[in-house]
């Protein structure tokens, strides 16, 4: 494989996974490192791709998909850092700047969900699509996308975990876990948000539990809201509460109902399983995606 | 000005406005006719177009900016079509067919929303950007824009009126306007939705009136969820409601506290005045808008 190997990170709140392929049958090697401190993993990244390149030869870029909110602006001095982030220990970490000195390699740098969304688009559920929403529902809630054929930057990068939504407070009085907005759609629908409103997580509560109605029903909001605002091919469901395999067809059920036929596309109202998906790159979409954005 | 004149067609709901002109400062002919039925309006644009020509010359393009559902695809059998409208009489009607033919002209072809947006993007409040938004809040609520440089296309078009917001019943017991959704933010805070929800004409409301701080909330959200899903460098805001010249402070002020100082961009934090705008093309967004389509 050598003379065709792209390294990849995807760099997420509690763990970094790396990888050397060229393509996603093709992985020569792969690593995982817990998200201590900036100062410990990320010589940890460089040692991976050091022994790698040792062994199968210099590797022609690096795709990095990162946990935010990132500096994605190139002509920006802090191009390539994780700004503002409340994690400890990681705010104003510059990412690309390590890597690309000490591989002396490009590196293309993105959102996590946008790398995902890539990755997704290069060798999963979106190919041949230009315009659809990957959102990830995990532990926090965010999404990207490609518009146009473009991924989604604008004046940051989106944070669609953070939309408002409506809560009906007699049905459920939760308060929501967002320590900036209470009840947005993280604060309503994250792994942690339902396990502060349950009192135990979410792998626990048994499929006829009325969380998943209600989980069901703010995720199909955030997806009529996407389809209202962004016009998407297709939404991808991403992220490990969607392992939860029962929800997605609650969602594609809701999400017609709250739609109430007003968008009249086939592609909605005659073909809503292969509009609402999870991915088709699985929980490799993230790293996948990074690798896909070396390749790009 | 014979031979750089363009036309231009705002099709909305209530009149279609017609102009010919080389620019916003050359204008040659304009009119406005009355949204009677296709068969009325189109032979009266035709004739419009037909006597501008043979006064000042052959057009070179024709753009026009309409109200939806369109179809925007042109491999569609149905471009230029106006769908599945409620509007009487309008469902299924060739818009951009009828004119082609008769002018043996190109025709541009956008909602009245994105044509506004390319209006602003070359003459008005978007000059020089990539990423916004053009809002109206008047008898409907719509949005376009540009993602990445491109209008904002998709599977359809946007439909922003028709999120879905959180509404506070106890503060706001009105359960919406929208035929279709009730309380999305068409069916909130549209103008007839205050009309109807205060039973008198938003222009008869004193400034005082806490219909105002409510219209604010709900914009704002809008905008919160504009800023997560799409992050724009700019939002505009038009429309018949936005005459309200106190509104536009009151959104902005709303805006930042629902953010929470979340988004940490300078172009918010500091200078949520001109991140929050009014078109610079004033009421004229939208005809305007249109030459832009023909000309570009």
């Amino acid at each position: 494989m050598s003379g065709s190997l792209y390294g990849a990170v995807e760099a997420g709140g509690t763990k970094f996974i790396t990888m050397v392929a060229s393509g996603p049958d093709h992985i020569a090697e792969q690593a995982r490192f817990d998200t201590a401190t900036p100062e410990v993993v990320i010589p940890q990244v460089v040692d991976f791709f050091r022994q790698a390149e040792a062994q199968h030869g210099k590797l022609r870029g690096v795709g990095v998909g990162s946990f935010g909110p990132v500096d994605l602006d190139p002509q920006s001095p802090t191009f390539g850092y994780i700004t503002a982030t409340p994690k400890a220990g990681w705010s104003n970490t510059d990412l690309v700047g390590p890597l690309r000195q000490a591989l002396d390699v490009p590196v293309a740098f993105d959102t996590d969900v946008n790398a995902a969304a890539v990755g997704e688009h290069r060798w999963g559920a979106a190919q041949g699509l230009d315009t659809f929403i990957y959102m990830t529902i995990g532990t926090g809630i965010g999404g990207g996308g490609m518009i146009g054929g473009r991924l989604m930057h604008g004046l940051i990068h989106p944070e669609m975990g953070h939309m408002r939504l409506p809560r009906n407070a007699e049905v459920d009085p939760f308060a929501g876990a967002c320590p900036f907005h209470g009840d947005c759609l993280e604060g309503l629908a994250s792994g942690p948000a339902i396990e502060k409103r349950w009192g135990t997580s979410a792998k626990q509560l048994g499929e006829d539990h009325q969380a998943w109605q209600l989980q069901a029903d703010y995720l199909s909001l955030a997806v009529v809201n996407l389809v209202c605002t962004l016009s998407p091919q297709r939404v991808i469901l991403g992220g490990g509460v969607m392992h939860q395999q029962f929800l997605l067809p609650m969602i594609r059920e809701r999400t017609l109902k709250l739609l109430n036929n007003y968008v009249q596309s086939p592609a909605i109202l005659d073909h809503i399983d292969s509009f609402i998906v999870t991915p088709g790159l699985g929980d490799k979409a993230g790293i996948l995606g990074s690798l896909a954005l070396a390749l790009d």
